[in-house]
């Protein structure tokens, strides 16, 4: 690790720290997604990330920017050049992304040519706020696989770590696949 | 893979399997714990690991072998070697157990010697039943890091994939901490 | 109790009854929204009330009628024919209706000229099938509310048991107030 | 209603309170129970009534009195004695009581004697905390009883309106059943 990123590292998490954080960035989906009374509509909402790790009792290293509240269908090339820049620029070597279902290839494949970084897309079929979701899972998956896996794009939905750019969602079965 | 190993997989999971499968063994622990209000305690039941791959859309090949329902404080030497002697026969070479976390460690210990295969433990510190519990995220985890991982005994708690020989409980704290 | 009602109450629920039992009619609404990934959008789906009434342990005698599936503002002059129709033909004097919050109070006045029969409506601002709802409770009063109060039709949200003709929802704060 | 009474009770509640106030008193019992990983076991633990309510997105006025954290089968007469002269001293008309479930009918026994309030005790078989209990629907019709029934007492488990003095519990059942 470069003297200069190390120091940052401990200029954000403290000197003592003895794992290597993790950054979860948050650009919206159906993970997120409230239902709005007065609307009568569901809308992407704060980010659950925050409650599912307290929930979760995670006490590694970690922090949380909340970059987009979007549907992946809506992200634009200007959106995944902000998400890339952040990831590029931060000082941690592991990264979450929780992201909209639809486009999530189309990400990976954007952040393709980071270098050195084990970085892990995840979502949800199931809004995180429903009783029965897949979130949960999905996220520890993805926090499991930025820890052990090699450098590169990797992505965690129905149970299994794709490699980021080998993988397509099937809509209509619900779930991914490997292509 | 040996040819044997690879004949076995297919018997168990049919001829287009074209991700490894992922064997589940449930030894017991919180995780699975249910009260039982005519006892007015709570027991180990049936494990709610089917229930909560199901909810999380796992469409990922697995098995469960439902093994023990033990507080892990109760594990005895024979059960390590029972639960060493079902993985190291099995032939799925990614593993995941769940199991009472108060002696994690000393089964991580007794799988030591079995080599060519990702075994991860996990549990949880309140019961899955819970609307509010680790268990979920750090099934998750356990399913990303056996897939990711090198060869070896890793364990997936709050929040961190340890060395299964290098991590202790806290009690006190009510999390695992790097040793 | 007219003979010829308690002749139909038998048939339906056995001689042995002790119990006055209760119908419930779903009409659809926000309680029972559900989320479609394939269609990114909420939709009322199958009705959660049989899973509610077995998760809360609900030993009473009862039957479901599952009538409609619509959003409130979607109901028409027919549709509360119907509604009405079917609580005034069925043998049972205690009613609980399922309901879309936004013209609840239409469906009271719809069916202010049944008689003898203790109607209560209830709904959900947040669905059932959310981690966090009104639904189980909201349901609960409306069981209670059937079994205790006199004949006529009532409304059990917010906490509180409102005359159904004199009530309306305050939609911006997001409850039920007397008026 | 005595004028000493509604002078007590706009204290407690202010002078625009139009709807006639609950109270709550928590006495432990199931309901309440938390896992305590750090104890391998279950106890009563603070009360979940305020989180329930506010979930359940009660505007109702309501006060709650977290009076005693036991296990029913552990209340002695002077823990009777204590409720009933909690109760009969406050100003609210309209109360509803959280209880373990095997001595409920106690405890209602104990109550009979209180006149011109309607008292509705409700528990859990399950406790509130799990992800699939009785706790919310039980603690809604007592809500809903409290404020249409009759003075007297009143049990709501299992889906009934129980006369508090001729019910009991079957445990092997896991219900109650009028007797």
């Amino acid at each position: 690790m470069p003297e200069r990123v190390g120091n940052r590292l401990r200029a954000q998490y403290g000197q003592g720290m003895t794992q290597a954080p993790i950054l979860v960035v948050t650009t919206g989906g159906t993970i997120d997604k409230q239902y709005f009374d007065a609307l009568s509509e569901y809308q992407i909402a704060e980010s659950v990330i925050d409650k599912m790790l307290k929930t979760s009792r995670v006490a590694h290293p970690f922090r949380v920017i909340e970059l987009l509240r979007k549907d992946s269908l809506e992200l634009t090339d200007e959106d995944r050049a902000l998400i890339a820049a952040t990831i590029a620029n931060a000082p941690e070597r592991h990264v979450v992304i929780t992201h909209g279902t639809d486009t999530m290839t189309e990400t990976a494949a954007a952040l393709a040519h980071i270098e050195g970084k084990t970085i892990v897309l995840c979502g949800a079929l199931a809004p995180a706020r429903f009783a029965e979701s897949d979130a949960a899972f999905n996220l520890g998956m993805a926090f499991g696989c930025c820890q052990s896996a090699s450098p590169g794009v990797w992505i965690t939905m129905s149970g299994t770590v794709f490699d980021g750019l080998k993988v397509r969602k099937d809509r209509e079965a619900g779930k991914f696949v490997a292509r």
